[in-house]
């Protein structure tokens, strides 16, 4: 097995690249300087030794806790309760969001053999107990497993008596009336709100 | 920037890349154990130490000759020049061909600034000269500017007398007729055979 062969089988392990690509991806590196090359093994190298989960948000990190909740301008009142760090991130980007949040590492799937024990939910609810949080955000996705996470955190979360809310569904913004589908389309009418 | 942002950032440079790809490529590199990132890692730098190219027909090699040049049975009279290291593989994983290679290392592309001087054409003039060819087939790809360059080859090729072939043109197996472009067609036309 050469060199470019055995680069061309680990990049065929990612997601979406199968061998062609991971070929053609190969191909490109070696017509990169070398350097580029380096610098994306530095980068894989330091990602397994600095990447952590944040001990409070599970959020992950490069230090004992994330920044969103190293940053004293957060408000701790409001709790994000997301699935993914990449949910996380998504919802970062929009900078509409000031609260603080709750990773849990997945969603329930029982076919694929995720239960409670599974997500950070015992951890959700410790918090929940010595944080001075008033509102909670369900902020799971619209899909099966999301669904069914929010309402199985929600049954948990009950009896605390805090203000529980969900993002809202509707109409993507942008999107064409004529190709959204069925269920989204009952949504944005069941939800529709004054002019 | 943390080592999650540094990774996604050299992944983002990947060719097809964009960032919410080298994001999802980042984020599953973390969830797989620090073993796949580490042996990607190794991979490429091996890569950027072992790779160069045969010191006889250019193909991307470990070593200082690649394994078609050191291979005895390939039939010396035959020579199938190509464009890329990445043909020369496909015709490769065809099994059809038993001769040796020539890698171009490119096409002759006058907007991009590749002229004769950017390809191992020089080299290619004195292997026929040195090495007992009989054939030379001129595989570079169907498109404008493969077929600029062997048009361009085979007129310096012409005066040293052997014979020059190129890959048939006509429909690609398992096509479809009616999804088959019009010049592809009139090729499959022109060069159709007795059943």
């Amino acid at each position: 097995m050469t060199s470019l062969d055995l680069l061309t089988h680990e990049l065929s392990k990612l997601p979406g690249v199968g061998n062609k690509t991971a070929l053609r991806l190969a191909l490109f590196i070696t017509r990169q300087p070398a350097q580029y090359a380096l610098s994306l093994a530095k980068a894989l190298t330091e990602v397994t030794s600095k990447i952590r989960f944040c001990s409070v948000c599970f959020h992950l990190t490069d230090q004992e806790l994330c920044s969103v909740c190293t940053n004293p301008m957060r408000d701790h009142k409001i709790l994000c309760v997301v699935e993914e760090s990449s949910d996380l991130m998504a919802l970062e980007k929009t900078k509409i969001y000031r609260g603080r949040y709750h990773v849990l590492q997945g969603a329930l799937s029982p076919l694929d053999g995720i239960g409670p024990d599974n997500l950070r939910v015992k951890e959700l609810i410790q918090r929940l107990r010595s944080e001075p949080v008033e509102e909670i955000i369900l902020a799971t996705s619209p899909n099966v497993t999301g669904d069914a996470t929010a309402l199985y955190v929600s049954k948990l979360i009950k009896p605390l008596g805090l203000r529980m809310t969900k993002l809202a569904s509707g109409l993507p913004v942008g999107g064409d009336i004529q190709y959204a589908d069925p269920v989204t389309l009952s949504r944005a009418f069941e939800h529709r709100m004054e002019y």
